[in-house]
């Protein structure tokens, strides 16, 4: 039996994805139907509603959905769910499609099939309801007003575009997931569906597993996060988002490289998972650290680590809002309806030299002076250029394999240089 | 409105402790009662009583409770409690005592009238009983038999022996307690009743607080345990036993001299409330652990730091055997009833040179020759002798202290041995 918090929703894991004859069948029919091309954050979405990533989803949300979620966390049944989860195509593309039609999802990379889908309602989205959408997600509390928001949202933030950029119309209705891309062959061995981490957690006898979400490379300040929890929970789930993120961050192949290294030499492996996840970012802070939290719950985390600025990008939220969501989301009356996974509210952490170790602004009482801070940007300049860190920020271990990485750009940009110079 | 745990048993804060014009007609009333003359622990007991910090108890156990208690962890109405609060009298003195009568409890040591009790039973615990007594609250779960557990306890239980010097009458009855002895003066500002702990974390705003027990000067692995608390509570009050311990440990006084300079020092001060409570040490480890976790809730703690060890003595108990005892213990129907005060587990904690910080056998993979390891009886020797202690094991600021206190009872040793050797 297992003691793992419940799948979100009171349902179960609702598994969409069809393997072997189930599958070959939808697969030969799909490539008759109308096809509709998806973007990489879709592709994303509908792999996790295929592995019961997003359970109860079942697929693309309805408008009454859409608006349950933007306006109060919940879908038109009531469940506890943070944002929206869409799909969009062009006009010319939805001409042809009628309530009640199948259609067939394709990758816009690969061309490949992904799924199929029995549309139930296909419905405009106007620029002004993207506009309230992006307000109601990605808007920080801190902003002064909507205004504001839009003055900077517009060129920086990449979630925003991304919603802005979204074809007119929505289709909303169940899938049958027929792929997952390449994240089981290229994350072999990290990419794990809900029921593989529930089978790992549960073999190994945990009920209590937090999960650490990480997009960039973990340093010491995430591997304390991790050990706090190790501490206090059964185990903890490292788990990496291994799908797109915006240009400039660091890939996840190189990502899972560094977790690998730091579990080998910093962690008690018996206490330690390392998954991935296929979603592409969404940078909706609060947002999305309820989204981390909701998808989490499916994985078997009762737990859900937040740091500070959580999902965050910019200055777009408050250094703790995605801690202080969990205390003003509505509570569904259905217990399977609200969110189970609860978080793990962490403070600014680093090394402090007169603390002798790791700590936190709750924890340590002495100056900056006395710490190890250090910026993403300031980080990634001492990397490519090769200068040393200082020390305690990040591991021997780790900090080498991001020097490789860095070289190789570097090598990458001079080949081209040279072949520019030389005319090629 | 508070936010913290309710107090143990579903009554609120029994206090049975008389203040102002009530508690001058009680102690004029008590002059003229029999006499019954309390031990060190009796007094200990009978003061958390009087404050609320034994609630629901409100008086000494009758043999039922006694019975249940041992047997079940359950007193005769069905609450938790995990060990024996007695009242012993010598035959002699309870010769004259009849149930219904009123009598006196006095300290042994200062004379002083501490209480009056309504005796509403009156028993004999035979040494057949008083043996059943320990197997049940002293024998660790790894002793073999109970002719191994008696073969070292005699000697070298401090608890056993307690319970074994007992008196053979038992008296049971509801008390009203006129002194909280020497506490408030001696410690004040430290020694809190439940409802001034209460006052100072609803003032702060807690409602998820950790108890730190203490009767050992804090070093870095206590810290680390508190540090861990406050990373993922609301706060953590560092409560430390100012009662009597065994002979050789070192005195309340001087322990709580090196908190104050820890949490000046190396915590956040809004973050931590130090605190100390009146009772003497029984030595009874994974029960102890118990009752301290059931007085802490009334203290209004929700957590209770479990560490390795904990309240242990000799090699009596398992390392670990007072955290799993929460899981073993009955939940009584009523939820007021239950203990609601859960552990947090800590394993055994070390500073690692190649964690670089703090760390325990849960998180630390390295192995002994890069941990710094130190036994009470080596750390003694080594203060005592005025030799470095290794790097990392405590803050300076508190070995300071710690030296202070072993170099005066060196001076007091050379003093007497000088007197003695004048012949004074």
């Amino acid at each position: 039996m297992s003691n793992l918090v419940a799948p979100h929703g009171g349902k179960g894991l609702t598994v969409c994805l069809l393997e072997g004859a189930e599958r070959d069948a939808e697969l030969k029919k799909a490539a008759g139907l109308k096809k509709v091309t998806i973007s990489g954050r879709v592709k994303g979405d509908l792999i996790m509603i295929g592995i019961g990533g997003f359970s109860p989803l079942t697929g693309f949300m309805t408008k009454a959905d859409w608006k349950g979620v933007c306006e109060n966390f919940l879908t038109a049944d009531g469940t506890f769910w943070p944002v929206p989860v869409m799909l969009d195509a062009a006009k010319e593309e939805a001409a042809g499609i009628a309530v009640g039609d199948e259609i067939a999802l394709y990758d816009a990379e690969g061309d490949e099939i992904m799924a199929t889908m029995k549309v139930t309602e296909a419905f405009e989205l106007t620029d002004e309801e993207k506009t309230w959408e992006c307000e109601k997600v990605f808007m920080g509390e801190g902003t002064p007003t909507a205004e504001d928001f839009w003055k900077i949202a517009k060129e920086d933030h990449p979630g925003v575009q991304m919603v802005m950029q979204q074809k007119e119309i929505s289709l909303a209705g169940p899938v049958k997931v027929l792929s997952e891309g390449e994240y089981p062959v290229k994350y072999a061995g990290v990419y794990h569906r809900p029921s593989e981490s529930r089978a790992i957690f549960d073999e190994k006898g945990w009920s209590e597993v937090a999960a650490l979400q990480l997009r960039n490379p973990m340093h010491r300040s995430h591997e304390y996060l991790c050990k706090i929890a190790v501490e206090v929970c059964d185990g903890v789930y490292i788990h990496s988002l291994v799908g797109n993120l915006k240009p400039g961050d660091i890939p996840a192949e190189t990502r899972v490289k560094c977790i690998d290294s730091l579990v080998k030499n910093y962690f008690v492996e018996a206490n330690v998972v390392q998954g991935g996840y296929p979603l592409d970012m969404r940078y909706a802070g609060p947002r999305e650290g309820l989204l981390h939290a909701t998808f989490r719950q499916n994985y078997g985390c009762s737990k859900m680590i937040i740091g500070r600025d959580h999902a965050g990008v910019g200055d777009f939220y408050g250094m703790f809002e995605a801690q202080t969501i969990f205390d003003k989301i509505p509570a569904p009356a259905e217990a399977g309806k609200a969110l189970l996974c609860t978080p793990l509210k962490i403070d600014w952490t680093f090394y402090c030299h007169k603390c002798d170790g790791m700590a936190s602004l709750r924890t340590c009482p002495h100056g900056k002076e006395d710490r190890v801070l250090l910026s993403g940007t300031m980080l990634r300049k001492m990397l490519s250029e090769g200068g040393d860190l200082p020390d305690h920020f990040g591991r021997d271990e780790v900090v080498v394999i991001l020097r490789e990485y860095y070289q190789g750009l570097t090598e990458k940009v001079e080949i081209k240089t040279h072949k520019a110079a030389l005319g090629d």
